[in-house]
């Protein structure tokens, strides 16, 4: 594709690149027609766009171009661009606005995202807007407000359609219409009894294929996948990707219906969950905010607990080599080997959590399987053993000559095999203990293996080199 | 939750635990029940349940077992919970049916999983059952089936919903109505011309809220957000996320619509998706079948790779250690410390390119917001290293005295800072150069930050203690 020269010639093609958009070519574009006064221009070009492009093109406007530039928008799309901006970028946004603006604008969000806006507003901003809303909207926003990060509750939205059970599948149909321009969504609809438990749950394409008289009671599923608004929001996300759902019931202690969590947004708790994961593989602890606008303090405290206490385990190794400085000292150049043993082992240790860990976090592998597995990774461990064996001692034999060759084949063999046992264990024995197998990546099996790697090594060259 | 004591107390319990449903339990009483002849409770309990669920049962059960409680279901829920097997529990189930039956249950099946399912079968198999499908069921097959793996081709399906461009809403709502039975989706339905070419998309939510007679032409969107069928089965993951669509369309390379990719088959892709970036990123190359089921020779030959490519960077290390013999020679004390700073640099590179990995791939950073992070990384990696070299320092005088605490306090502000940018930097080079910053991470960044760490401790070591 060529690039486009005017955001007439601006059209969707994912086959541009993985970017899809050009958003700071068309954020001096929609500049320069609002500073030459076109905003029909601009209107009509946002118009035309997904409403996740147009939150793109904001990002990258002057807060003022920005301001203008979403005014041009009917309100509801406002809601709907404002709920995909970054929480920053909301911030600024909300606080150039007048507060009845802001009102109107909370009032056509949904609730999630109404919530979720107004956790990050300054608590006098906060208390400037509760009045000018509705009753039912400063309770619905004191409620999913109130819910800790991380829980289900945080992100589930209250704006679920509901049907009766007596109704006839067209009525529920008809219902679903008028629910439909509130509604997160119409696929799926909930039927409560008067305490508002849910009596079960009855998809939009069931009501249709229902004959029209049937009742609502006989079509819906009344054992429905449902989830606690105080566990933690991966559950929700776990429970929609296991049973293919578009919206999960969300309860409270009561077993009340309190709101519904959507598949997109538990693809972002799926996306965020994963985030966690993979930086606790890499050393890095839980933050709250993005890496792009994470503060130099919030990473350096993500950061540091790990590299001081790794320091501190590999005291171990040193304290293994300080040990055996003589037969160091007789020996130089078996110095030469060393790193190139000790990252073995780690290496071998990482390859065996990282597989683990993952596979324990998908279920593709399950805490009883440990016995089963153990016995496959014995072999693999040895088949990637020997292999590496052959090869450093070649480089044995060049370097130091026969006798250094054995030792440091003989240390790789049992080196590699540790560093795999442990690591492939390390998340099983953190799983049965009942703590997040994540944590038993990378970081902890490197340094055991280090440890370990100084010892065989330098333990096999002593007892052959006969010191 | 008590434990279940019968399937009779059976019930769905986000409570009971992240299993959500003890399986192996379930298959004791499903066979005690089977054993007893009393099909009858197995097919009452097996339609009470989540088909996901259902599935997991089947792969606990001996193959005869299965078979029978499979085939106590209705057929439309047979051929939904094959879908939800394993491939090789698939093929087993599969080579225990007649022909007929196989061919039966294939016709029943939505049409991606049809293929999946077909792909896994022996070439006898596939060539018996052919003949036994319809004319269009076998095109559909052999179409569906020729794309690559890993394209977006081998992940939609054919069995969308269309609607005609001059039909009202509440013709198109009918339509629907009509195609429910046999499309994977509803909700979203597709308008194409004489050519097949896509003209544009609706929801069944913008039909139910049309004016009845409004036309579908003028309620569908026209540019819809799209995907190509060669195209990376990710892009389709990440144009749904992004879009937050239910659906997303597939063209081929002559813009005709040969299928769709539903929201649930797309976080599926996104699962495999991190999987694979998690692999490489702990030194593991891609393999094609899950870690639970891998053959010994197909996880040797995705671990070897790195591990012997490591061996040979590490023996840079080695000779950078021999290099400095003399200096160690003198101050056999220094040796204690080398595990210890080298491990540091990896460790604090190791953290850089994860969190800068998983943002390029998030999409939270950019490649060009570079030059912006780079200069907080430095901040954060002096920050960090002056810490360490404080916690370093005060175990130099002890073990080595005052010089060795300087040169070990030095060697490790150095050794953190370069390791840091290393680890950040490497990934926005992989990605400017148009290859997977994801590969930049761990395995390289520990490589390279190992080198430079003997080289920069003893560099100082000789320079500070006049050798």
């Amino acid at each position: 594709m060529t690039k486009p020269t005017s955001l007439a010639d601006f059209r969707f093609d994912p086959e541009s690149g993985s970017d899809y958009i050009d958003a700071a070519f068309v954020a001096i574009e929609i500049t320069r027609l609002l500073r030459e006064g076109d905003s029909k221009a601009v209107a009509e070009f946002l118009e035309s766009q997904e409403l996740a492009d147009v939150a793109a093109y904001l990002e990258e406007l002057e807060t003022p171009d920005a301001m203008t530039a979403v005014r041009l928008l009917p309100l509801h799309d406002q809601a709907e661009v404002i709920g995909y901006l970054r929480p920053s970028s909301q911030l600024t946004m909300a606080t150039q606005m007048t507060r009845r603006e802001l009102a109107r604008l909370m009032s056509a969000m949904s609730h999630d995202e109404r919530a979720d806006l107004y956790k990050v507003l300054d608590p006098e901003v906060q208390a400037a807007i509760l009045p000018a809303l509705s009753q039912a909207e400063r309770e619905d926003l004191r409620r999913l407000a109130a819910y800790d990060e991380a829980t289900v509750g945080s992100v589930m939205t209250s704006d679920y359609a509901t049907l009766g059970p007596e109704m006839t599948a067209t009525q529920a149909i008809e219902a679903l219409r008028a629910q439909a321009m509130e509604a997160e969504t119409v696929y799926t609809a909930y039927i409560v009894d008067e305490a508002r438990k849910l009596i079960g749950v009855v998809s939009l394409r069931d009501l249709l294929m229902a004959r029209p008289r049937q009742r609502v009671a006989d079509i819906m599923d009344t054992e429905p996948v449902w989830v606690r608004a105080s566990a933690e929001q991966e559950e929700a996300a776990r429970l929609i990707a296991r049973y293919d759902l578009i919206a999960l019931p969300v309860l409270d202690d009561a077993d009340q219906l309190v709101g519904i969590v959507t598949a997109d947004d538990a693809m972002d708790v799926a996306e965020d969950e994963t985030t966690e994961d993979i930086h606790k593989s890499g050393l890095v602890g839980p933050f709250e905010t993005s890496v792009a606008e994470a503060t130099i303090a919030v990473l350096y405290k993500a950061r540091i607990y790990w590299l001081v206490l790794l320091v501190f385990g590999n005291i171990f190794s040193g304290a293994g080599i300080a040990y055996f400085e003589d037969t160091i000292a007789a020996h130089l150049s078996l110095l030469f080997f060393l790193p190139l043993l000790i990252a073995s082992g780690g290496n071998a240790g990482t390859q065996s959590a990282t597989l683990m860990v993952r596979a324990l976090a998908t279920g593709d592998v399950r805490p009883a399987d440990f016995g089963r597995l153990l016995g496959r990774e014995t072999v693999i461990a040895l088949a990637l053993g020997l292999t590496m064996a052959a090869a450093v001692a070649v480089i044995g034999v060049w370097r130091g000559g026969p006798e250094i060759a054995v030792v440091v084949s003989l240390a790789m063999i049992a080196i590699v095999l540790m560093g795999a046992l442990i690591g492939m264990s390390l998340p099983f024995i953190f799983a049965r203990i009942d703590r997040d197998p994540a944590a038993a990546s990378g970081p902890l099996v490197t340094s055991i293996a280090d440890v370990m790697g100084v010892l065989i090594y330098f333990g096999i060259a002593t007892a052959l080199l006969g010191l």
